[in-house]
């Protein structure tokens, strides 16, 4: 069994540098586009059989080191009582935002395990499947990404209508966090107990805050997931895009593994976090469009300052993006093995 | 006459903290947008008596420190012979982008005072009418802000096409930066030749790389043309967005001012830059949707940290949001020069 994954999690010694890639399941994926060219993608994450295909595709075609579930973040929006809808090209779009408290009123708290029990079917069918091959991830949404797009009804550019809630309605968008951190625990521990072997909480757009903002509005919101999940005993990564000016508030989520995006060296990250927590990145995802030569220099570098860390596992600093070659994506994964290897 | 805002760029000591706001000119002034009813965008940069005008609004109606000509940093790049077009709530569109070096071969360095004429216009008209009631700053964005639009055809989102040319196509990258780095030479001395007395370089985009590649493949071309533009002997301020990750690479840049956005605590920012430069910002432009109170909570944590630097000049973080309550850009300058006072 490849426990490497696991293990560096935990921040033990590891024969090599484990790699697994954000998205990599999806899009850039030929054998991932033949199964979606008859389905949309929302009844893929509800199909338990099509989700676990595809969870299992990279794991053969990369030769990663954790399968990571293939869902959505905004799925548990969805069961908390929203419409969602993914239109091509546009990405997901919520046609009733969340604007007040009866809004905030309506939405449930869901039973992950009745509610999102595809989402349970799929991790029961990976373990089988998997054979402990390697480990499986589970994830979810922060509550701050998803109040987001709730707030906004999609993807947003300035973030003005979540930014004007959090400011001029605090108890309101006080109010909806804890309601989405109530899902995200139990949308979690409904993962874990169905057999997933560390999450992921994907924090997109926290780095759009000051980190004031970050500090007094997400973090305990964060914590409070990450303390009530410890309890399950299984590492928790913490991924935070645009991070590099609240690294020091992050460093206080409680995560075993800190995930850091591109646009910062590691080594400054690393040197930011301290000795306590294992990293998690950061080649840039265009890095894949660069010569296997040049990928190869990259890892090299990223694995090279990694070691100062307690643990780093290695990863894109972002989602893998749909143009991706996918012989680069297997290069990469090579390289992290070949130079990652401890003698 | 108050030249504050010229001598806290040169790290002067002043009598308070100077102020003015990134596109304090623009739609959220009802004024602003009575003259914009009847005229594209694009007119109104290239019509010096309206660009004026526009310009002169915010000095009157918020009482800022400076005045920044009314313009758009793609004039430029239109000027070099690429076709320009603004849609309206798309943003800017460059119909034939930049993918092939007979693409850069066409394009011309222009001669500003002719062939940007308008602006010499505009600013010799505001150099009359300001009287020397606060000092005027010419701009212009960096090259590989302006890259970015011109290789992707407009905005983007994950630069995928900037990206492959600046990692596949080195040499066709590089020719391409130097020819802005040149047009924007010639373009920032023509506006302080007409009377612009500081100059602006915004890389809004910059902060989208790894800090290894801001280093190879963009900073080299700012510092070249912060070196030109010293013999004018006017103070320049470099501006990067999402800067928090390279602002030990940006320090390097040799401009006399460093404005940062509001993702990172100022005292941080401060703490690497250190003390040879004066730093612009950092108020997120969602905080003036707080009440008064609270925006003056925020002025004086940042006024307090921003003490430890060599100099300090308030602004936004980034360009004040359409959305913006007039009455509360009025309440920040007021709070700026209420607590920015040195006794």
């Amino acid at each position: 069994m490849n426990d490497i994954f696991l293990r560096a999690c935990h921040g033990e010694k590891v024969e090599y540098t484990p790699v697994w890639l954000m998205r990599q399941a999806g899009r850039y994926l030929p054998q991932y586009q033949s199964i979606r060219s008859n389905l949309d993608f929302l009844t893929l994450c509800k199909t338990p059989e099509l989700a676990a295909e595809i969870t299992l595709q990279p794991v053969d075609i990369l030769g990663v080191d954790a399968a990571i579930l293939f869902s959505d973040i905004l799925i548990p929006v969805e069961a908390m009582g929203m419409s969602l809808e993914f239109i091509e090209k546009e990405g997901p779009v919520l046609r009733e935002p969340i604007r007040n408290k009866a809004a905030v009123d309506r939405l449930i708290i869901p039973d992950a395990d009745d509610d999102m029990s595809f989402v349970v079917d799929t991790i029961k069918i990976l373990r089988e499947k998997l054979k402990n091959k390697v480990p499986l991830i589970g994830f979810s949404g922060a509550p701050f990404t998803l109040a987001t797009y709730m707030i906004e009804g999609g993807g947003s550019k300035n973030f003005i209508n979540t930014k004007k809630m959090m400011f001029q309605n605090s108890r309101l968008f006080n109010y909806l966090m804890d309601k989405l951190t109530l899902t995200i625990i139990s949308y979690l521990s409904s993962q874990v107990r169905a057999g997933a072997q560390a999450m992921q909480i994907f924090d997109t757009w926290a780095g759009v805050l000051t980190p004031m903002d970050y500090k007094i509005s997400v973090l305990p919101y964060v914590k409070k997931i990450i303390s009530e999940l410890n309890k399950e005993r299984v590492p928790i990564i913490y991924f935070v895009n645009d991070c590099a000016g609240i690294l020091k508030e992050i460093k206080k989520s409680g995560a075993d593994v800190i995930g850091i995006d591109w646009k910062i060296d590691i080594a400054d990250a690393i040197k930011q976090l301290g000795k306590k927590v294992v990293i998690q990145g950061n080649l840039d995802p265009c890095a894949l469009f660069l010569s296997n030569e040049e990928i190869e220099d990259r890892v090299k570098d990223i694995l090279w300052k990694g070691e100062s860390a307690k643990g780093h596992i290695f990863n894109l600093g972002h989602g893998i993006l749909p143009e991706t070659p996918v012989e680069n994506a297997i290069a990469l994964v090579e390289a992290v093995h070949k130079y990652g290897r401890k003698d």
